[in-house]
């Protein structure tokens, strides 16, 4: 079985839909991932378990979404040596996201979460793959053509506005 | 040795000017109370067993300050079965302390925290103690004696003001 | 008939189908309440009535769900002993329930109001039934075993993800 | 003694330096005042008392400044048939002065004062006196007048840059 | 013809639905009112004109309503001597209705605007009425009653919620 | 005399030592330039005549700065048929600068006001010289210029860091 | 073939609907456009090209609108020497339009844009052919027709409300 | 030369004081960097030639702090392939640091920079340690050794406390 470097973990089912953006463009960048629900509030024991052992059982790269007070994110990062991806989620009841963004973002000195946009599950997943690319030469090849994909997609957009 | 009925706990040593409050108004309404630092972030396994063992030990109100992305509060009542009560600190680097306000009060249905005013530890002590009248009728009357002492203060100010 | 240690009143009956939540989780947990509309803007004579006579009538906890520039839970705070559970409510020309959270939350020192997320008014339930645990340990009991069905839901939903 | 038509109340005496501004500028366009303490939070039998009274005692406006949970102006507005001109405060661990601003400002339906900027309370006695011009030619002449000398002072440092 | 004491102006047309609620409460307290369109942006000679001959035609009270960059109640209250309430429209493409929300608050000292609610039209109405009351005892009458009505309604809902 | 294509105003003299950066800024790049006070709302007539003639005195871009309710640029911008360029300045009592910000900047359709940065005079200046370089050419070499020396003040600075 | 004087360009075609405001007030007044993509963060060899050679091409006023993180008018005004006019788009996954209008304001000093509403395409237009009259008296005309067309309407719909 | 795998880049020299705490943080976990100013506004073709470089030169971790309108980080994310860590900085006359904070946070689909808290360069040098210890098992360690000294200082304030 193919070893997952990136672990896409979120507060909440709820949350899967914004969620699997990271999953897909992992997919798309050749990148195996796992994909769970792991609640810092709910199951404070799974998470204590989660963020111990990540690293030890070969995950590389975690990606952590929750909205309103997320937790999630500062609190596996408080634990685990991995580099920690936030992703704030702008959650019913929410205050216009601004809870999650800064639950997520405002971590204190010495724990770090890499946050992105609300909402922003793609780009965590495009983070990963950048984090992992450090490593692995095909990886940044892939980043590389991926960028080249995005400008092709607008020169084209621009193509077909001139014609 | 008298049982500490209150916990009050801040995740860092810079929040104790402000935390004090509250043990300085619970002393004030003659309630014994423990005081220390307990960092969701830094010192996570302890804020597990604090979670834990709390109620065990006799305690039946936990006060906990933090500042930033404030993670303490949410954690300790996601594992605690006792009423938690959150003071949100404006820290520096704080946004305005809007960071720590959100990332207290904003919790996710099933694991309340009972949110006080940004740096309001005085008022987490009067309501720790509001609590714990529910048991005690002699708290109780000290605090509808502390009601009345806030009103004569007023008064007594619009005398003066009066003369 | 069975004593109601919890009030739950609300500024307007349009709020009632949020604040009905903070019952529906009381009824779950085991907890007689009362529920009725009390408004510190129209009805100012019921709102001291009520705040004045709450603790004499057995109510040991209150919950005080309000919109807009949301004075109840702090007016009745100011009044009755208890502690009150503050519930901010994102009405109608709300400006995206900032105006709620912080006309609940930001009381001055020496009046607490034990303030939860916005529409938060499970979680205020939820609360009431931790701090009646106080005095009550099967209320306790029954707070751990929710805590524990909240992370059982979780366990569940990963194992779905997992199959 | 000369009838007081404007009474100017505040929540706490550290509100006196803002809130002086108003009599000051009353005292300019000649017209009597009161100013006392009346806190909603600390003294609410002292605001219901007031509220009830002041149109009974000849009192025709009434200026309440706050800050924080500022609930003193839309209680005295929720008793007295008068109008109530607010002045939100932005007091120390205030939220930049919103919470004042929404807590005075974003009254429901029925209940309204009339809110000036943070920390108006010159403003506030403004309006006052435009208020009482209603009813009293000579006011409306002085506040013609004022503007005038508010006009002419720009003007003067106008004359004064270019020469 | 009935002198008009009150003039509801407002920016555009597309306010007129907010701003009639001001016109149907006046109605409903037997004051009579005009009502109609004046731009600061669009039309400021308009606006010039209306300001400076609104108190010699006999209005008492300017009710102003505007959305985004909210400058006509400001404006108005710069030429009139009247006292201008300002009701702050949530626009399309306004940014939450903060804009005219601290675009109507926030005059400086010299030229204060009655700001009400956001979209709180209603308010205005009734704060124009109170205003009025100063020089008419039967407005002041009718707005005692008014109070008492919002107060009964209250009442009739806790009568039904009870049995 | 040389004529001056730029006029400066501002609300306040309170706000020349941030508008006196747009003067510093076009004289470097050699234009001529008049500063001034007109106040939206203390001279609301100078407000009318000097917009009503500016372009007719052969002024060719206004840079208005103002705080708090900032309503000079816009109504200005609502006379002159001349580019307005608006500077927010953050005055006291302004509510973090947002009050400014907002009032000069979400304009309705068909009055624009060309808004800089929270006490941006300086990039005012600039724009006024970037929109003169349209009918100038040595301006345009001047701002080329401009930026030019922008870039090998840093330039420089990293030499001086990697020596 | 007419010279277009102005460039309106977006950071993606799905601000295509806002930003045809602009085209559409320029071509009514009789101003020639381009309209095209350019995104600075996914094709920033296009939006560099763009920046230093659309003053070559006889372009003399650029019209710039992004969404969210918008770098896009603040990257092109840092290159090129025209005044650029920023456009803040409210996208989705916005924080409300707070990200993209602050992104295009908040610039260092040097290097300014024009920065109008939140979707104010249409004023950006309008701005545009405002920087344009300074060379071109007829444009100077359509403005002030156009201005006169506005207060036509408004005035308009007054007679009819009266009638 | 010992290799350089970060490089540390800022808009100006004033945020100095503060980047200079990434590479403080670098140098004790044993990561050599490089630090250099990086305009985007300022010196677009030195952003270019870098972003387009640095992963030649063995660079494989980009921190880049800015404030205001902070494009930097935004603008090397979309043109390197590596991992970009943004640092919002506070700077004067940012709006409370909502700006920078928003422009580097709310990136767009495709394009995503790993966003740490206002001021918060040591994290970012955190986070650049934990990138590397992807490829680097001597890194992971000293990270695991990081975090129990984080824990470790916490744990004898408390035993200080207690005694």
């Amino acid at each position: 079985m193919e070893l997952k470097k990136v672990s896409i973990i979120m507060g909440s089912d709820s949350d899967m839909p914004i969620m699997q953006e990271a999953g897909k463009i992992l997919k798309e960048l050749g990148i195996a991932y796992e994909i769970t629900i792991v609640s810092a509030h709910r199951t404070p024991y799974r998470m204590m378990e989660f963020s111990q052992n990540a690293h030890k059982r070969g995950v590389e790269v975690i990606i952590a979404g929750a909205g309103g007070a997320a937790h999630l994110p500062g609190m596996v990062a408080s634990i685990s040596p991995l580099p920690v991806i936030g992703v704030p989620i702008k959650s019913s009841n929410s205050i216009d996201g601004w809870d999650s963004v800064l639950s997520i973002l405002q971590m204190p000195g010495g724990v770090p979460v890499a946050t992105v946009a609300l909402n922003g599950a793609k780009n965590a997943g495009i983070m990963a793959a950048q984090i992992l690319s450090i490593a692995d030469p095909a990886i940044r090849e892939r980043i590389i053509q991926y960028k080249e994909k995005l400008q092709n997609e607008v020169l084209e957009k621009v193509q077909k506005l001139n014609s």
